[in-house]
Formats: C-alpha cells, sequence, structure tokens
C-alpha cells in the first residue's frame, strides 16, 4: 500500500488541491504521540474531571434490560428533541437572556460545533469571499474558512482584542470602496473566554459592532462562538448572546455551543442554533450528505444528564478544577520572571486559555527559533500568529491550562520562561 | 425566531443555494414521527438486535474506576490506531483476501462510513465532475453528489444491476467523443449485498470493468462500499475487494466499511481505507476541518468488541436473525399474490434489503398516486426511480427487513400488496 509512486497521479479537485493539513491535526498528533512533550498547545479539557462516572452510570441506565434499545438506533439528522429542548432551558438559565431567545426548532446537534462552523461557512460562502472575524481569532476556524477557499478579513481590535467601532466603519468603507461589500457574508465572534484572548465581549461592544455594521448596511450573518462559555470561574460573564440583544434582530445569527468542552469531550457532542430558518434547513441539508445525523447513543447521554437535572454539580466541579489551574498557570508565569523579561498576560476569568504577550520582536512562529527551542525543551505552545489574519504580530502565545495537571504546568511553564527569558 | 419574514433575505453560497432536503432524511422523519406508519423504506437496523448489553458491558469496562478517562478525551484526527489495526485484522479474515492489502496507516475512522464518501467527492469533485455508478446506485449517494454539483452517470447495467462490460466500453467510448473524459473523477460501487439491488458483484464483473477502464485510460478512483458486507446470512460472498484483486493495482482505491450496520447503529462510527497516501492526507485534511476527530468514546468501545475477540459472536448472531427476516419477508411477498400481479425480486444472500420491481407501466414515484395510496394505507418504501441516475425505470421499490418485527412485516406487506394488486 506503501508505493505510492507506483500509483498514477490524482487530478485532486480545486478544494482538494489546495488543502492543507491543519494545524490544529499536527498539534493534537505532536501532544499524543510525544508524552515527553508537555503540551500547553492542545486545547484539550483535563482529564482529571471528564466525567467517566456519570457517563457511566448514564450508560448503564440507557443499557438496562429494561430500557429499549433506541439511543443505539439511528436518530433524526437534526438531534433528539429532548435533548435540543433540554439545551434551550439551559441556555435560557444565563443572567439576561430572554427565556423565548432558543426555540429547540432552531437547534440542530452536530459532531461537536465545529461541524456547524463548517455548515454554515459552506452554506454561506462562495470561494473568496470574506468572512469578518476579530483579531486575535480562533485558529482552527481561520484554517477552516481558508480551506474552502474564503479570506477571514480582521476587524480592527485593541490589543486586548477588543473591536473599535469607529474603525470598523472605515474598514466596512473601504470594502465598500474597494467593491468587495457583497463579498462580505459572515460575522464570525468568539464572545466567552474567547480562543485564543480568553477575553469576553462586553454588549456595548457587541451593540456597537451591530450598529455599526447596520449602519453600512452589513446585514450578514452573525455567528456566536460559545465553545467555552458555561467554564466560567466564578460567575458566568454577565453579557447575554446576540439572540437575546434587540441590537441583533435585524441579523441572522446563529450560536455554537457545545458538551464536548464543558461535559465529556470524547462524546464529540456540539450543536448550533440558528435564528433564520431557511439557513438552518440549508444547514440540515449539508448535514444530510454528511453523516445524517451525529451519534443518537451520545446525544441519549447527554439528554439523560440534564433530564435528571445532574449538569449543574457537573459544571460546577468543573468550574472549580479550572479556576484552581488558572490560578496554579498563573501562579507559574508570574513567578517564572516573565513579566520583568517584557511578557504581558491577564489571568482570564474562564476558559482554557491564557494569551501571552512577548517583547516586541519576539517571533514565536512555528518551526522557528523560539518554538524549535521550546519544542526541544519539552514544551509546546500555540504560535500566536496562526491566530491573526495577517500572520502578524509575531510576539503572542497560546497556553492552555487543560491537558496537563498542575505540577506538569509549572514545569511546563520554566520550561517556556527559560528559553523565553534566554532568547 | 419563527418571525421568518421579518429577518433579511440571505445570498447563499452556489452550494447552499442549490442544496434540497435529502430524501433519506425525510424518510426517517417520517418513519420515526408516525409509528403507525409501518416503513419498509428508512435503512434502519433492527433494534432487536443491537448489542445494548455488549455495548454496556465495554463502557462499564471503560468507565471503571481503576481506568483512565482517555476515552472521553480527544482522539487523533485519524482514529485510533489499535481499532484501525483491528479493523485491517477482521477484514483479512474474509475468504481470498490478501492479508497485506489492508494497512493500519490507510484507515481512517469517519462518522459513518458516509462522511468518508462525502470527503471522498468534496476531494476529487468539481462542480460539474462525473462520477460512474451502478444503475441502480444507493440513493442516499446519488443525491449527496448532485447535493455537491456532481454529474453520477450510470454504467450500462442488465436488469439485476450487474455491468454490463461490452456496453461501458461504449460508454466511455462516447464520454470520450463528448469531450468528457477528464471529468470522470471517480467510479462508486457498492459491491456486497448492494443497497438497493441486494446484488453482490462476482469477481469477474469487477475484473472486466476494471478491464474495461484501463484499456481505455480511465485510470481513476474506485471507490468500493461494503456496508452490507458483514451482514450475509449463510456464508460471506466469495468475492475479495478491489484492495486485493490484481486488476485494480493500477487503481487509487477507497474502500468504505461500517461497524453502523454490523454492530451499533447509534454509535455511528464507520471507516475509509485509502490506498493511495496524497488522498487519503487530503481526506484527512477535510476531515481536520470538519470535525477533527470523530467520537473517540464510541471508537474506544468498538475496538474493545474487537479486541476482547466478541464481534464474530455478535456477527453470528445477527446474521442468523437477518437471515430469519428475510425469510419472513420473502415468505410474506410470496403470500401476497405479488409475483401472479407480475412483480419479481430474488431472495438476496445477505444484508436488510429487498429490490422488487412491478409490472412494466406500475409508476412508484415518490408522492405519485401508488405512493401515496401505500402511506394512506400505512406503509412507506423507497421509490426505486430514485435509485437510477436518469430517474427510470419508475418500476420498482426498495423494501427493508431492517426496522420492522416479523408480525408488522407481514402487515406492511399485506398492505403493500393490496395497494399494487387494486393498482
Amino acid at each position: 500500500m506503501k508505493a505510492d509512486n507506483a500509483q498514477p497521479s490524482i487530478h485532486f479537485s480545486t478544494l482538494g488541491g489546495k488543502i492543507e493539513t491543519p494545524v490544529i491535526v499536527d498539534l493534537m498528533a505532536r501532544a499524543l504521540s510525544n508524552p515527553a512533550l508537555l503540551s500547553l498547545a492542545a486545547g484539550f479539557t483535563d482529564n482529571e474531571v471528564l466525567p467517566k462516572e456519570l457517563v457511566g452510570d448514564c450508560v448503564a441506565a440507557l443499557t438496562a434490560a429494561a430500557q429499549s434499545n433506541e439511543a443505539l438506533q439511528y436518530g433524526s439528522n437534526q438531534g433528539r428533541l429532548r435533548l435540543r429542548e433540554l439545551t434551550c432551558e439551559f441556555l435560557a438559565t444565563y443572567p439576561g437572556e430572554r427565556s423565548s431567545a432558543f426555540q429547540p426548532d432552531d437547534v440542530f446537534i452536530t459532531n461537536g460545533s465545529q461541524q456547524a462552523l463548517y455548515m454554515a461557512a459552506q452554506t454561506l460562502c462562495d470561494p473568496g469571499d470574506i468572512v469578518l472575524v476579530q483579531e486575535p481569532s480562533y485558529f482552527v476556524c481561520l484554517e477552516m474558512l481558508r480551506g474552502l477557499g474564503l479570506r477571514p478579513v480582521g476587524m480592527p481590535c485593541d490589543p486586548a482584542g477588543a473591536i473599535i467601532a469607529d474603525e470598523l466603519e472605515g474598514l466596512l468603507a473601504e470594502l465598500e470602496r474597494k467593491g468587495e461589500r457583497d463579498r462580505v457574508k459572515a460575522v464570525y465572534l468568539v464572545s466567552y473566554f474567547g480562543n485564543p484572548s480568553s477575553r469576553s465581549m462586553p454588549a456595548a461592544e457587541k451593540q456597537a459592532m451591530a450598529d455599526c455594521l447596520r449602519s453600512h448596511g452589513f446585514i450578514v450573518p452573525v455567528i456566536e462562538d460559545a465553545a467555552y462559555r458555561e467554564l466560567y470561574y466564578d460567575a458566568p460573564y454577565p453579557a447575554p448572546t446576540i439572540f437575546t440583544m434587540p441590537a441583533f434582530d435585524c441579523f441572522p445569527k446563529l450560536y455554537l455551543g457545545t458538551y464536548t468542552k464543558p461535559f465529556a469531550t470524547g462524546l464529540k457532542i456540539g450543536y448550533g442554533i440558528c435564528s433564520h430558518a431557511a439557513w438552518r434547513d440549508k444547514m440540515l441539508c449539508m448535514k444530510g450528505h454528511q453523516d445524517f445525523g451525529s451519534s443518537h447513543f451520545n446525544q441519549a447521554i447527554i439528554e439523560r444528564v440534564l433530564d435528571q437535572g445532574l449538569y449543574a454539580a457537573h459544571l460546577s466541579n468543573i468550574q472549580g478544577h479550572y479556576a484552581g489551574k488558572a490560578t496554579v498557570l498563573n501562579d507559574a508565569l508570574e513567578a517564572s520572571g516573565l513579566r520583568a523579561g517584557g511578557w504581558h498576560w491577564e489571568k482570564p476569568g474562564g476558559g482554557l486559555i491564557f494569551w501571552l504577550r512577548g517583547p516586541a520582536g519576539a517571533d514565536l512562529r512555528m518551526d522557528r527559533g523560539f518554538c524549535t527551542r521550546c519544542i526541544d525543551s519539552g514544551v509546546l505552545y500555540v504560535p500566536g500568529d496562526l491566530c491573526f489574519t495577517g500572520g502578524n504580530p509575531l510576539n503572542y502565545a497560546r497556553v492552555s491550562t487543560g491537558a496537563l495537571p498542575p505540577d506538569k504546568i509549572r514545569i511546563a511553564v520554566e520550561r517556556f520562561a527559560q528559553v523565553a527569558l534566554s532568547d
């Protein structure tokens, strides 16, 4: 099978010809294949708090002799109705949300929220089209968009990652001038403990962005990725979603949520909620072609956890755990001498990620000197340039608290700091 | 959220604008939403033999206190190595297969084999490109190809569904004449207890097809869909796969297998095996963008079943069960008077499907008179025209033994026959 040179060459599709291995796949493979390498890179959850017992108990109940086998059968393309109902009920418990904002008919269950994001891009965008994103933004999304031949374009943001509405006006005017207005097909926001900025979007920032888009006539679908929303440390972030805010009433909206980060990663169940029926139906058609339904069994497991009222206690447990790990990472960073060496970060209020800014001039790109020395020293991070549409600045690193236990977080930070401070 | 008329219209992508709800989604929804409607349509497995106890036992072991939590963590994009190894070992046990034909590095785990098929089409084909298929072929694949803007083109087949090599020569010559040679990007075969023909491809038929393609210079990727291969009633079908047959050595090859039909449907785990490293890597890139890995937990369950040597006994059990159900369906059909009414079918040697040919002139299309009367009478089938690239002939029906218990199969056949014989 390896004698590929004996095989004829294939003339791949336009999409297939250009596609390249996503960085996330490479990072995950490196993390999984070399246990000596301490990975602050991959956005893994912590094995320590994965709900093994809870999943075991739920499956025991679902597979009890008296139970029907229905969870092991195919389900519908859209996903289990009761799970969709419970998901809406759960979201309505967040402070400030309209309880009617989320409707079960608008929910569709996916293979992680990534699949919903992919189908959104497929249904909205042709090659060459533009998706407006934050700077920095989720690098997996940027790569995926480019893999479809799309152009992520950064909205002007301050160094913390906040959208600057005045400058956004300038960008929209420029797109208009360049005749690219009609190429802008969507806006993509990571709004809760953002990946990689770890910043959440205040309601005022969302509102200003919506007002700016609307006043310039850019009434395009807005996608709000809330993958880390449940992972707050002390309290939920107070801003409501775009579904609840009246400023977004005129926009088609897609909310991306997941049970992968906050519940059981290995079940790979996420969801989209779409305010626009025609768009939702298009995404469901895509899903019909791609797999005609996500694992019905895994949906049943999560449905049971929610239905039995077991989710809140689970969340409370992992929130405390990740808060503790953030303190470990923060303390290790503070103790490392990095601040004195010109490094900056803020301790986040939730999520799994710290966003480190190195001194001006530092070049943290993959496979360059700094990065290579880190790997040689046994520590891996996500180079921050991957999170910017223009591939710069180069002096940021995304590090995650998720995968490593506290003692290894400390060692990993020491290794990182040693490279950083001798650089 | 329902006030969609208050929403602006969206300018969808070319793909999104044209996509329509796949028939399978509609059929599954009808079957799931109306228990009074007896569905001979949906290709469901039988709840009766879904391995509830086996899955329960495996999960109990995987979630035991002493076990690591790794199965609930992310896995790799390609899928668990041990599962890929065990899959290759399993396939090598089929009579006539070369044990070296299947290599773990060439395997990738997907959300049912449908996802592998989708990624194959994405990586190989641009809109307007041609995929050669059998007549009849799997209607879900035909719809998916059309959803991507592709053209499935039928290879000449006899009424049983066997490819007629002499006439295939004519088709290839005609494609050449029309300047469409370079648009032919793949061949798609359902070769074991085919959906919908329930026919398997003898080695000689595969060989003749390969020889014909090669002699005309159509050295394009060949995709062999073997979703029902494990569901034989008495003995495995004796023809080896295209991976083992020397006639296919010069073709890039993709084998599609699944644990969805023969094991636990609700786990939604399938796989592809690709002989061509560059093509496999392209599909893995696509997967990286779509979901960066299928449910790791579900992979671990199946891996455990294989690793503990429990798969063979499970298969033996369901093979006997489906053989029995095929006898029930066959007996009911024989007793129904349909043969005397001009209907024809052959009892298959495996799988979940019977392929019924009605009298010439019968029009069994969806939502036409015959079909509507069947639904009114409480029975659903798959109109056979959906399985032909040209949408005809109209007098075939695909009926499945999978979902219904024996007594309901008998009632469903009675209802069907009543409509058919009064038509």
